[in-house]
């Protein structure tokens, strides 16, 4: 049974956005049971958790003697183990992966700048007249992206290791407001939490990161 | 054969920093000819690009049917045809998959907001301000992948697609100054830049990009 890391109390205090939460949904869509060890911030940092992941994030994937890190790895190997994430037929694969590193390296540089933007320079003296311009560029890519996607169900053909990300890393923009302008994109996001797998490993992560009150 | 677009003038003027330089390296490694299409700026953002690539960029990749788009996708399918570019070995090549996530979703974004702050945000009253704090969010990634490579030749034991996106990545590094400081990574992108293969990709993009004076 593999074995993730994750945080002991997420920043975002269980509403899903810490990356675990994408390798639980792909574990749950798969019906691939695991385990979690829950790690501090501090410990990250420190060089035991450096050794299995060079960036002292979470999470990271263990299964004997593998060990991964980057969501995307993990995500990609976990549909080469297991049925479900990924489609048999070569060229659909091909693009199904296509989708994967699209969410990865053309949709999430846009949200970690507005997370810049807006939460680790939110008192500099710059902060708000800079934030349209971050969010403007967000707005071009998915502008794009719901372009693209038109009424479709999802971005290829069935449900994909491509939408999962993409659905995990859109839902990202909806705290600052951007997701919404996008109706389609916003059912798509509906689309991907109502999935039970996506709702399984939403409990999940949330039994641990909840505020204690 | 397949075919990329590629810019019919690069900003970059044949520097080697055009993403399709990385698909023609990619392409050199494992011996497979192919053709390019020039495409302007302009033409990029015009509905039959679009069609080919979502977000309007180069390169794509068109073979028989089959169009990709994102050099990570490109590459892996590039790496699935030939031997070359991932070990055989699975955990192996799981392992080099995820150098090649971290290439695109984590050492990239940061040389991305360098190129934000350096160059579309360079006439913004808090240009100078901001920069020094991008080089030093930039620094502490450079910084754990140093620690990581130490003294290695590649990222994980021979070379494979994960080091060929790393270097290509790391040497948009060098324009803002950094990677000089890291002399392991200096030295471990000189030794992607002096294969043969990497060579004759970048005579062939030179060709097209260099200034006419």
């Amino acid at each position: 049974m593999p074995t993730l890391t994750v945080f002991d109390r997420s920043p975002d205090e269980g509403k899903g956005l810490a990356r675990d939460m994408r390798v639980r949904w792909a574990l749950e869509e798969v019906g691939q049971p695991y385990n979690v060890r829950l790690i501090s911030f501090q410990a990250m940092k420190e060089p035991a958790h450096l050794a299995l992941h060079p960036f002292g994030q979470i999470p990271t994937y263990e299964e004997g003697g593998l060990v991964l890190f980057e969501t995307g790895s993990i995500i990609f190997h976990i549909a080469q183990q297991h049925e479900g994430l990924l489609p048999a037929d070569a060229p659909a694969r091909a693009r199904a992966i296509t989708w994967m590193f699209a969410a990865l390296n053309t949709m999430e540089p846009p949200i970690l700048d507005l997370t810049i933007a807006r939460i680790i320079e939110a008192k500099m003296p710059w902060a708000q007249e800079r934030l349209p311009l971050v969010m403007d560029r967000a707005r071009v890519r998915l502008g794009q992206l719901s372009a693209r996607l038109e009424d479709g169900e999802w971005l290829d053909g069935a449900f994909s290791a491509g939408d999962l990300l993409m659905v995990s890393v859109l839902l990202r923009f909806r705290i600052p407001g951007l997701l919404e302008e996008y109706p389609n994109l916003a059912a798509y996001v509906a689309r991907g939490e109502a999935r039970p797998a996506y709702q399984r490993a939403f409990a999940a992560q949330l039994a641990i990161n909840a505020p204690t009150t």
